[in-house]
């Protein structure tokens, strides 16, 4: 395994296995095996040549730790490969051996390596985002109806829809899922132009051999080779970062809705899950864990591959291969921490009961700016403030609800009596009634995702 | 001036006015008006106190230092802003001043009055790319055929044109400018939700007014109030960074290009233009400076705005302030470093003598290749790779031509001067002959982004 | 004021004038005048010289507009700094004017007063960190028996001592103190080195004339100009980057114990502070809102300025022009960080019966590991651990209290009760008694602090 | 072998065997034998259970995948450890394994672990530095008076002894080993403090316990658990930063003078080093290289762990998790920059006469300052800089040297001619004769270096 423990203990098997030393080398043959097809096909080599290389071109046939430790000292990991390849081919055909990575340089194997596995990566993500998405809209769905604090600052703010928040996790999960499949269809590009990236050596015949070669790996033909211009590449691997922000984003406000203390939501239970052995009470949010280790990560991967973008000349020094080895942290903890959010919400105990408790324990001062309102056309504006100013005082000092001492007072006032119903003003203070305008919110949200991303979220599948 | 002077230095006195602390704060007031406007359209309001609050909403009416004085201790700038809104418009309408700012919250006004001010950011940058891609274009079609080293890892690999070079420059500025767009295109959204995002105060003509506001300031509407979701915002702050990194790309090699020993480029001179008055023979790459500068800075802005995502519930403590005070930098950023680029080309001195006699000290070295593969047809290639070897060690000792020494080689071996045409050898040592596959690409390249950007690359522009 | 409202919004005026563009260019002034003076007393310029500039050093002499401007075009913004100071000097004497900025270089007179002026600003830290250390260190001893929920991975843990929460914010202030001053000493050091840092043009006079000028600067003299060597000015940076590391620390803490549903602390009220109109029950953690977004700024800026250490040969190109860009900003966060948590304990509201009922809540489920040792003596680890096991589960079902459980359970069970203290057994289930091992580690630390920073936590100021 | 390929690329064989999984855990054994030792010798538990824990302490006997997996789902690396770790101890001794990590918790483990790792990681870290450093001392000695181009702004400046430029790379070597020794001496400290720091299960045990564990493993006693007060662990970790800024500072020059068209500097060549089988003219700065991405990839990894610092309550959630994970590359990347540097200088090729060749090619002009100097003294400072700006513009028309038009000139002038010395005159167009002050300087660095850091140069150790 190429990572250490404490990057497997942030990530998914899976994404683990895309960037494994094997599977990149792979890759690597991968390419060199489509090269020499191409140049068969366009005449270049011999069609022979080209069989006897791609029968060399398994990784399992060689000794990864060898070549990159032969890797090192020659300041390219592809250089000893090559070297590897041409030998084992060489030992079935000599001619052929003659033909291996020809007209190609290091840079062409390795970033075309790196784009095949990236692709796969990518396919692990979206697969997972519409686990995910999935899930959230479910629970949205079911959770037009139930009220919770909305919080702003930090302190309890009014009363919204559970619905409403779930709401605003998924659209940018969706936003994203659309937006990866945008970025790779630009970026996963076949990377093939020679030493300095003029096909030089392939002359004429160079433009046909990129299309085979990319025809083949089915990935897209580029430009021109983008040896030195990442700008693509690194929107892609930004694009990641961009996720795990949102991730990041639902990561704390999972954790700070299943602190013990505000107990709205809890991650699922289960042996040897977020369990605490010396604190049987505990049941540790292990989920949001992961993601807020992706979260805190990955802006700085974020900003490495950026600073990794002033390539010199036709070939950078030290700058590419710092963003190479810093690429795949970004898809390892996007995967992790999706893979764990998943989990939380596949599983995820909402206690309606503890929300509605914690709206209670606030007296109604939660609903003053509504009352105010309410008020505000019976005895304008000014006066309807500073009664529940006034009157939000008492609640603080007396402890008593906000609904009931406003009632009292209306009743007193024979001004406010006579132009207030007192049902309606009742109503005011109902969390259910109260989300109303948040529901609206969220459902406006759910129609604008269908109509934006209709193969992402389906129209019929309404509430 | 609200940036100090070492930010002011690296930066244009365009971009510093767009930030200004008076001009942010007038797209805040143009935010109250607007919504004033919008609710008395939909009968929410009066439309005369639409109109006093129009009347107030002057920045110049106002003391700013005061204003952010207040908003320190208040804890948000929108807070004191709205009352000496409010306190004005009273002087005139004493009812008006209770419509002020109605059923909106801090976060709508500030996040606002970011988006209008980073539109006109957004025009800035995209002139600027306009202006820069058309000097790097017909710089481009200019030396399609100047022979020029390519550099790998920092050393001479071969030669290639320096058109291709420039058509690798100019690309991701194309790029740049139409993807820039598309993220605006996203980004640019009203921020109006209310107290907690769900537009409650409102009602049933939240969507109403959301809608008339949005028109009247020419912004999208979002699907929901976006206080704490801000992925696009982000992705449109990482677009800006892209750009610079691609400009950090440009300045790395003009740097490198424009150094004494080299002398391929250098940037315009003049009065007071990277001079030193000590040392007569300085022309001090300035406009490099001011680009590289831009370039060191963005990635870890990049990072600020990614790390600030995780913004908590319906208004984030911390992060969302700091993303704000961030946000500036990225196109304070990119806007010098475009300016600065863009100056540098417009005057830019290319030596294309100095660009062959650095190709000509290499003693043919760069052809070896390319000669290796010549031959190859003739004596097979591991015969032709180890003459070329055998010979270029005698190139480094003796210090003659490799084309000479080859010629010489041919001439005395039997074998190869019955098969090699002597003056087919000589053309591949003619560093014209040398770049053909080099201007190939770069044509490509230019007809790529002619057919994929036809508004940015007109095709009639042919070279 | 040289900052925009956000960033002004963010750190404390005190700061903000450290660094303003008059400061640092009075600061430039300071350098030249210093230098002329010590050039003078060791005969290199005559007296009268040194005189006469010194009367032009004066910064409100100049349009400070102006000069940046041209530092633009100049790519310095010393080089027109000197041309103005020497037009100046030359209104008053000629020859005088021929002596301005002699045997220095651009990189002299700003590093040196980028020094001048973060002295000043490490003198504001000190004392705010005097005075903050001084309040935390007062209600560390005020609160070691008040018991409060320790929290792991944010659910309720065990109970600790609130004063051993206080001590763990308390030490990393008090070492930052000493670091700074340790860092301060090594890195306040003038910069003089000339054109290329070898001190030329004064050649044989160099070494006194450097001695000299940093004596009157009170600056301490480097090994060899450090002009690109950038090391020790690194680090000073980074350690105010750990100190609003640390401060971070503290803020997030406060704001979790701030939440509404927790509201174990509340930040000082009062008018216009931290309130909400439309929310009157709102008491906003706005102290801790502005350090968390010091918090979040602060690793990019260290970042920035690490980035900046490999600058060229004996000037950077960009990068030096970046980090002085980059350096105000660390200062500046860590400052309205320090001065507002300052504010925010200074006038906190320690709710004691709240942390109480917090506990209460938990239904002693805290004590469960206690009681799970005490029982152990009578019967063994696995048996004792497994029947608190059972026994907390019936607590979470039924809702009852562990130490009633357990109690009941001891009395039933004869085994039990023969070898178990009942009045022992319950003591174990009381929050004071619970905390004394934390309270031992609180004074532990006090003490450590004490003997290890005798200049900043008295010996005598015992609790 | 537990990091990538691309990651295994740019480090150590050394130094990633010491953060590889096994070496890990092994620590992580480490401490809890040690634990259980310290308890035994305090009578907390038994001597044998002391031993049989110790004997179970292999990482050897352990499915350390398994180990991971389980750790993935638990929370905690940690968890499933001492849950192995007790099963196998109680294979022998079923009392023993109910003494296993008695009084700790996973926390405790895991950066203890950590500490010991990292101990190793620096001893590594200071013996390359030794070893560098002492290379670079003998390059400084032996080139004091091999003069080269000082370069400012990436042109060239002035003539300066390439022994001021390799004082000025070795002196920040010299205080990295120092204030890495200082910091560590700070910062590996023993982690004990059980659940929440407060080492409650141990009551008045914990100390004593505390002290053995520290003794016996050789770390510092803390003043308190530091779980979630980082500041001297990420003091450490930016100290590791800072050296692998002046590494890039190195890297930076070495790869700018190492160009082909520049060519002062070569890394050393050899079989399978830096070569280009294409292109045999290239002899790759691959040290330089891997420098440099060393140099690229730190930053962003130490905003990293001071962005993991606003450590929750007792326990963070998430950051502590993710500083973990990022703490080794700190190193990796740092002992793989030490060693290509080694290496490289160990075999530097040191080009004195293309040194001299590129001085020579800029026809006097870096000579300028030093002869307008010269004549100042004769005809007063504006005149004698009048004339060598003149003089220096034929320079750049005609292509003759400045000193043969200057010499000219002074003929020609009878009032230069009787009071200048023609000789002098041309003496300050010797490149020997103008680094003496840079010579001066830097020997006046290393006698600095020699009395403030006697330990890593000696006195004795004289040029």
């Amino acid at each position: 395994m190429a990572i250490s423990m404490f990057d497997r203990f942030l990530t998914t098997p899976e994404m683990a296995a895309v960037f494994d030393d094997a599977a990149v080398m792979q890759a690597m043959f991968r390419f060199e095996e489509a090269l020499a097809s191409a140049q068969a096909e366009e005449g270049l080599i011999p069609a022979g040549a080209a069989r006897a290389i791609a029968g060399a071109c398994k990784v399992q046939l060689y000794d990864i730790g060898a070549i990159v430790d032969a890797g090192r000292r020659a300041g390219s990991l592809a250089i000893p490969l090559v070297k590897e390849l041409t030998k084992t081919v060489a030992l079935y055909d000599a001619d052929a051996a003659t033909h291996v990575h020809w007209g190609s340089t290091s840079q062409d194997v390795i970033d075309t390596a790196m784009v095949i596995v990236t692709r796969e990566a990518l396919a692990l993500l979206d697969d997972r985002l519409r686990q995910l998405s999935a899930i959230m809209l479910s629970l949205t769905q079911q959770h037009m109806d139930t009220p919770v604090l909305a919080r702003t600052l930090m302190q309890p703010a009014q009363v919204t829809s559970f619905g409403f928040k779930l709401a605003g996790w998924l659209a940018p999960l969706v936003r994203s899922r659309a937006r990866l499949r945008e970025a790779a269809a630009r970026a996963l590009q076949l990377q093939l132009g020679g030493a300095v990236g003029t096909l030089a050596v392939m002359d004429q015949a160079g433009p046909a051999v990129v299309r085979r070669t990319a025809g083949s790996l089915g990935l897209k033909v580029a430009d021109m080779a983008w040896h030195t211009q990442r700008d693509e590449w690194v929107r892609l691997g930004l694009e990641v970062a961009v996720l795990t922000g949102s991730l990041g984003k639902i990561a704390t406000d999972l954790s700070l809705m299943a602190q013990g203390e505000i107990g709205e939501l809890a991650e699922p239970s289960g042996a040897g899950r977020g369990g605490s052995s010396a604190m049987p009470h505990k049941r540790n949010p292990v989920s949001a864990m992961i993601a807020l280790a992706a979260f805190e990560r990955t802006p700085q991967r974020a900003a490495a591959i950026l600073a990794c973008m002033g390539q010199q000349h036709e070939r950078g020094l030290g700058n590419w291969q710092a963003e190479l080895a810093e690429w795949p942290a970004l898809f390892l903890s996007a995967d992790g921490a999706l893979a764990a959010l998943q989990e939380a919400f596949a599983g995820l105990t909402v206690d309606a009961k503890r929300m509605r408790a914690n709206i209670d324990s606030l007296n109604g001062l939660v609903f003053a700016e509504a009352a105010s309102i309410a008020l505000a056309s019976a005895i304008g504006r000014p006066a309807a403030h500073a009664l529940l100013e006034q009157l939000s005082g008492r609640v603080v000092d007396s402890g008593r609800p906000l609904g009931e001492l406003l009632a009292e007072h209306v009743k007193n006032e024979k001004k406010l009596r006579d132009c207030i119903d007192s049902a309606a003003l009742a109503a005011l203070f109902d969390p259910i009634r109260a989300l109303a305008s948040a529901k609206r919110c969220a459902l406006e949200q759910l129609s604008a995702l269908r109509t934006d991303y209709p193969t992402f979220l389906s129209k019929n599948d309404n509430p």
